[in-house]
């Protein structure tokens, strides 16, 4: 039950624009790239897609970038979940037209799995780029230095 | 983010468990497999880990079989999930000794992934096996009789 390592890496991109004077300010993907450790390739396709979700918006040029479009505390980690993933879903069946369950044509827990995936969405949706973004000790790091 | 195919079927075998005398009566996991169209290696496999994790507890011989060991409504699909899939964890690098992240060294995100999983747990803990099992109109079938 992992989030895509693309999903991953998005989060630490924009929680990486979001320290960056709250996200408002324009940055290059490039240095974003850098900062964070994440490929480029990466960074650039992750910006396509977080500018299509309308997480971010990017414009090029001089004195182009990126910057967050909505300040941090507004944007969940359910949306940046659902801007590289689409819906939050559990299972593959309650997609339309997407079965590769063999069994989902007779299947007598499938309608329950909406509201599975709603609780978790629910829970995704109340944490805050925000506070993913803050600075935290790692408990390794507090470990060591205990 | 989905569950994987094993532990969707494990809610399946379990849920079909629970309609029968609430789990509690002895069942063949042939006749459970057959029921719910799992196939039977695979039902064989996770009653295996169903009954390590203490989920069923699982006898051999005559009149052995498997049951729940404890009732439905007090099984939760975090705990069946952790069964199958261990730990409930959204990144890997919060695995001890497991990292297949290439920035995790780096990661300021990283401190923040316990308090996304505990919420995420959570809201699986709210969802019952009690509830999983209940007979529910599929959404599909009440637009076809509508």
């Amino acid at each position: 039950m992992r989030l895509s390592s693309l999903t991953d890496y998005a989060v630490v991109l924009l929680s990486a624009a979001a320290r960056h004077c709250g996200g408002l300010a324009r940055m290059n993907a490039t240095r974003l790239a850098e900062e964070t450790g994440v490929p480029l390739p990466t960074a650039q396709k992750l910006v396509s897609r977080l500018a299509a979700a309308g997480l971010i918006d990017s414009t090029r040029g001089t004195g182009g970038g990126i910057r967050l479009s909505r300040p941090p505390a507004t944007i969940t980690l359910a949306d940046i979940i659902e801007a590289v993933e689409g819906p939050i879903a559990m299972t593959a069946c309650v997609d339309a037209g997407h079965h590769d369950c063999g069994i989902a044509g007779n299947c007598r827990v499938k309608p329950h799995w909406n509201a599975v995936n709603r609780a978790v969405r629910g829970a995704l949706a109340g944490v805050t780029l925000a506070t993913l973004a803050a600075e935290a000790a790692a408990p390794e790091m507090m470990k060591v230095e205990a």
